[in-house]
């Protein structure tokens, strides 16, 4: 992509509302546009990371079972009264439409994807089955803030499991649990810092599990056991104070973001449904469900707060809307014509570049490149050629260093890798 | 996918309110599911439907320049005051937020694309400048009906583009123009069926263009030009009562599915939000903008509309959920090991397989199969392997034929070439 073309180019004005990193760099950086406060619109750059995002949770779900269905985001009011949660859940947008219908958005989907399944399984043999959705979620927050952490529509992964037993949603909550971490450190957090928090279960479970990443900007304080890499959150420290592997006492207290959390319902949900099964014997059982969400959008704001320096962000490979910022300088006729050749070059061997081709100085230029943060950025100057070659510099390291013109592409391959 | 294990199965029952074929036969078949009137969810076989219709614009209108963004759902009801629109519009769906702060949800994005582009373009160096999105979109109908022709949440793929002159935009329609075409006749749409239709162009243009598609179905009375292929609407019948091109006054009534739209807005929402660049004088001049529409979930229905038969739907191989159904017959060892052979050979060779491996009779496999509508039907039986092949039946022919083992997959690759 030419950048010269690119609609959406960056800005030098702070968002006088920006009160996070995110905010402010996703803004600036030409990702996202606020339409309200807590509400977003997704720039092409923007969309390219939640794209790239989304795909490698839609893989990782796929690899325990789920299945991709998109499910409406017009809830009928009777279903949210069915589970009494039309009055109880205090972030619920409601609307009322044509015919006196009322409806709510949907901020999670436990109400629709219940009597959904209940229409196709019938049997233990219908069982286990597990279901996912990506989809935009809306929640009436009284205060949106920190960007992309805490909006008011935002993107959500929301997977629905459905058990003939206790037993086998363990099991499976024990796989969607080890799938969960392969997640994030495919999204490039660092597993160090990715740390599994003990919640609290609700009526049908003793816990749920929140996925914290450790962060300074976090809204959460967690409480770190010095043996096992888990943590408790603030509401199970005041029952127990203690970690619930080990039984220590020594908790250090953390900041962290939440990006995902997985919760095991019971029958919760499919006990107000009426949504049970036939088993072996022919008798009627209880379905048992679980649900594990991840916000798409939620790590985009995070991975932004954990990757970047006072300069702008920088993207983990796995994530970034392009993989080379290729950059030329001048108008010198042979600056052009190599670094046109390189960015032919680089597509034909299907590596993902934006080309920065405009006529502007180097230094507008690297501040571009700075402020948007794709991991590698290549220059093409009359100087890198007098030498022979491209300027390499990695977005998170401080020096530069030349490559030679021709082994460009099998090196940026390899960096890939 | 095996189909033992897709969690959305057909259904015998025929929904209660099915007023057409796509209603009847999408929700028989497994495709979705209705959570209110107008409002569906998407099932697996469904959603990847939806997917490759998306693909196949999405293709074709970056093909034309358009850049893909994903704008909110919630709109600030400011912006809408701004047009004019916050009143006037009657299947705005409105909610109030915390902070008494009013939004609606979008069905159509003037209101919000307008001021977006706004902060990026300055100049007519920045023009011409095209976006669009595929998306979710909500209008409150008064009476939803006909399945996906007509809902209250539907997806939209909207493109507009801004223009530094009338002849500008005049020529970016045409391109546009074109592109639809190209656009329906990969759909699956039979070129000769798809007509363009003159409608009504609002303050900034005497016509704007229609898609519709001839179909009994159809809710929309179109007035076809005996010696062009194009049409014009009621309204444009009401006024001239000729035909816009020829002037021909000999014009058929026909009964049509609208499936794409496009508009000259002209400067109708630039102004609304004072939206000008810079032009090579140096003067502010207003900024003229276009407007284009298909709706991927009205094509799915009409698409159904249009391809089925008595037993259930026929769809084209482009849009197609997998491109064969394999159906095993018996639990006889050699059949097993035979169908499941094919069933990995034919995934190697980047073939996409629904496999019927169910242990059912085969009447009720292959009336699955002509419900679901895959374009082609591979049998495995005893009967089949005694003659050393598997049964071939295309959806749209009434005859079945015989197929060598070996060349299955080759023959099932051309098919598909």
């Amino acid at each position: 992509m030419r950048y010269s073309k690119l609609f959406s180019k960056t800005s030098k004005t702070v968002p006088h509302d920006a009160d996070s990193a995110n905010a402010k760099f996703l803004v600036q950086g030409g990702f996202i546009h606020q339409e309200a406060a807590g509400v977003y619109s997704y720039l092409p750059l923007g969309l390219k990371v939640l794209r790239n995002i989304e795909q490698i949770i839609r893989e990782e779900i796929e690899e325990v079972g789920g299945q991709e269905v998109s499910m409406s985001v017009l809830h009928p009011k009777e279903n949210w009264v069915r589970t009494d949660r039309w009055d109880s859940m205090d972030v619920l947008f409601k609307l009322r439409g044509a015919g006196e219908k009322d409806y709510a958005l949907g901020p999670t989907h436990e109400e629709i994807v219940t009597p959904l399944v209940q229409d196709y399984v019938f049997s233990y043999k219908d069982l286990p089955t597990a279901v996912f959705q990506i989809q935009t979620k809306f929640r009436n927050e009284p205060r949106a803030k920190s960007g992309m952490l805490r909006g008011r529509e935002f993107s959500m992964k929301d997977l629905y499991s459905f058990h003939a037993s206790q037993e086998d949603l363990d099991r499976y909550y024990d796989e969607v649990k080890a799938a969960y971490f392969k997640i994030f450190e495919r999204l490039g957090f660092d597993p160090a810092s990715t740390v599994i928090t003990y919640a609290s279960g609700g009526a049908f479970s003793k816990y749920s599990h929140e996925y914290q990443v450790l962060s300074e900007v976090g809204e959460d304080h967690i409480y770190m056991c010095g043996k096992c890499r888990v943590a408790v959150n603030r509401e199970i420290l005041d029952d127990q104070n203690v970690c619930p592997e080990c039984g220590n006492k020594d908790l250090t207290e953390k900041k962290g973001i939440e990006v995902g959390n997985i919760f095991k319902l019971g029958t919760k949900f499919s006990g107000a449904f009426n949504f049970q099964y036939t088993d072996e014997s022919g008798k009627q059982q209880p379905v048992i469900m679980g649900c594990y969400g991840i916000g798409p959008s939620r790590i985009m704001g995070s991975l932004v707060e954990l990757f970047s320096d006072k300069n702008g962000i920088m993207w983990p490979k796995s994530v970034a809307p392009y993989q080379v910022h290729l950059v030329s300088l001048g108008v010198d006729e042979k600056v052009i014509k190599e670094s046109e050749k390189l960015y032919k070059d680089l597509k034909k061997a299907g590596i993902s570049v934006l080309f920065d081709d405009r006529d502007e100085r180097a230094g507008a230029k690297f501040a571009d490149a700075d402020l948007i943060g794709l991991p590698l950025r290549l220059v093409v100057s009359s100087r890198t050629l007098e030498k022979g070659g491209v300027e390499w510099k990695e977005r998170n390291k401080s020096d530069a260093e030349e490559v030679v013109l021709g082994e460009a592409v099998k090196k940026v391959k390899k960096f890939y890798e």
